[in-house]
């Protein structure tokens, strides 16, 4: 007799659905159609040359360490490369401040394994990153959503939401993933002074943070927290976990990123990766060292700048150019996506299905609001699809737009 | 003013304690120390040069697919490479039977989180693997340790357990780790039998089965099951969630393993893993693709049969001659580890310092008995140390034990 799995399953199977990132994924499969809906990097910027390169000569004169097992924590040169990174944002780091992980999921996932408990309340932009929505489900998590305007998360919202005593506020300062949108310096500042007060962690998810292709860098939050705390020139004990990747700067699929925190966090999120899955390949992470060698990053992010800028140009150009004029939508300086609000009795999820048929995906923006709204947004990404394809996606798109809106 | 960081970690951290496994690898790090205690395969067998080979094929011909983004289940190609692997235990499996992980610890993370409720009683051999105890701690798992003889599990003992109502069964029938037993056929179908009876699911960890250096080959239990179920021929839906890698046959340095379970098992692990990781490596499944191609792992397994037997069979030989009589162990026809009990007056944790002093590691067997007990023993492996290095490192240790004897 066969078992009744069904009944076997534990209850945090209940929320594990299938992400609108993962249904997106399939729509990649359809010929002709023209996605604006992965976060997928462009592939004619990989560096395949150099990665070849790479892998030849980790295998010539680090073989047996590439394919053996390795530590939780991640291989030493390559964390120490991950040191230098952070010393850029004025940011003081030693080896047992960093873990490197599969990619920024694993780290959101290990971040929700050791800090939330069943019922705990998790302070999120509204609307936030669907990955770490989905990660710290599992673990129980509430959302509250913080109110945001064009620049981000509202401080006197966040100031409000202090109430519920959450565990952590979850915060993408660049180029936020859905919207776009960049935190200001001085709302950073005030965001790090009312986590502080209310003695709550802020985890800051910064994957984009070097794809800016105009205006001025801004601080991190962890670089200004340990200029507020006074701790520069200090081993990193601020009061935020970092989180940032090679995946944009690199190759996503690589599956390589790293988190940075005080000793203790780390500590704990090594014990959990090792329970996990022991550590990341160890080929991947000696991979990366030797390509990240000779500041090849800053090479490679300066040819990423320019492809991705120039898609950007061409995508804000086509949507003033074909989108109604009742639409609105974010100018951001960097990363990979803007977001698009449309009037209300638009519902972006059920045009959805018209647009694929039109050979053009986007991503509804609801999913992205964890309790709910959103209906009428969407969520387009410029760095995968060539410059001729975002002009005639964005036609089609716009099609489909106005047809919905007489409709 | 800094976050109370103590007072912020979820409940479940309390018993994410450093592993046993993670201490013993700080042992590989003190100069001339010969260690018995990891469970490293040895470098001098990995295939480096197609390695290379493979990584620059994969580069030049399907470079950009190899370093994108890709699906949660796994390169296509490699699952359908597994399930050729599966046919060859007289198992029919689809595409949708397959999942790859980062590492048999992630399926086995994977596992524990789509089953296990806290308090969920799980079925383990007593000892078991220490990986497994240590993934499913996090999950709140309670373990039910059931007693074994010189062949595994006793069905008399697990059929006395079934009376907690377990979620699931876990057990390495083959070679077992830590101590290198190997369940025999019969037995396999009573525990079969008894587990379909009681509607409790197996969960067959079978990392070591192409490591066979004597005597012939058994059924898995998944492909017994198969046949008791008469589903023969038909699409994998047993009671049986099987998994196996590609660290003791390929490389552990890659973290890349597979599970095999019933559809409706595979796509919540499918989705557990989303939130988890996204996915494994794309370049390494790509690579281990390539790699597997013109039937070398069958080569390679030869290779390793070769190396791993003779070094088993130093280890039986130096510890027959060096061992005091007190001592027994176990004659593994395959796998990686024997295992060692010696008088119940020395205590092989505290022994275990001394030891070291004398430049020889082994792991204590305590740790591997979820609820105590087998402080008398010791695991050993012998696939990592050369054979000169075995011979040199069981002198050392057998005048410890000999000296611990006489104290």
């Amino acid at each position: 007799m066969n078992i009744a799995w069904e009944h076997r399953f534990a209850d945090r199977t209940k929320i594990l659905m299938s992400s609108a990132i993962r249904e997106i994924l399939k729509f990649t499969l359809i010929p002709d159609l023209i996605s604006f809906a992965g976060g997928l990097p462009s592939p004619d910027v990989f560096p395949i040359d150099r990665f070849k390169e790479a892998s030849n000569r980790v295998l010539e004169q680090n073989g047996k360490l590439a394919l053996q097992y390795s530590i939780t924590e991640g291989y030493v040169p390559l964390r120490e490369f991950i040191i230098g990174l952070i010393a850029q944002q004025g940011v003081t780091t030693e080896l047992e401040n960093i873990i490197l992980t599969n990619g920024s999921q694993q780290g959101l996932d290990l971040i929700g394994k050791i800090f939330i408990n069943r019922g705990d309340k998790v302070l999120v932009e509204a609307p936030s990153y669907l990955g770490a929505i989905q990660a710290w489900n599992t673990y129980g998590a509430s959302y509250i959503p913080v109110e945001t305007d064009e620049h981000g998360i509202l401080p006197d919202a966040l100031e409000k939401a202090m109430r519920v005593s959450p565990k952590f506020a979850y915060i993408l300062p660049n180029f936020q993933n859905p919207t776009g949108k960049t935190l200001p310096l001085d709302r950073r500042l005030e965001i790090l002074d009312i986590c502080e007060r209310f003695g709550v962690p802020i985890i800051e998810d910064d994957p984009y943070e070097k794809l800016r292709y105009l205006g001025e860098s801004i601080p991190s939050l962890m670089s200004l927290d340990v200029k507020r705390l006074k701790q520069e020139g200090t081993t990193y004990n601020g009061n935020v976990i970092y989180t940032s990747t090679f995946s944009k700067v690199l190759a996503p699929g690589l599956r390589l990123a790293w988190v940075v925190a005080p000793k203790t966090v780390i500590q704990k999120l090594v014990y959990a990766k090792q329970g996990t899955d022991l550590h990341t390949s160890t080929f991947v992470q000696l991979l990366a060292h030797e390509i990240t060698k000779d500041n090849f990053l800053d090479e490679q992010i300066q040819v990423i700048r320019k492809a991705y800028g120039k898609r950007r140009n061409i995508m804000l150009e086509t949507i003033e150019e074909f989108f109604p004029t009742e639409a609105r939508w974010t100018r951001p300086e960097g990363g990979l996506f803007l977001w698009v609000s449309l009037p209300e009795k638009l519902n972006t999820e059920t045009m959805l299905k018209r647009a694929v048929e039109q050979k053009v995906a986007y991503v509804p923006g609801s999913p992205f609001y964890p309790r709910g709204g959103g209906t009428n947004t969407m969520r387009l990404n410029f760095s995968n699809a060539s410059e001729d394809e975002i002009v005639e996606g964005m036609k089609r798109l716009s099609k489909v737009i106005k047809e919905e809106l007489v409709a």
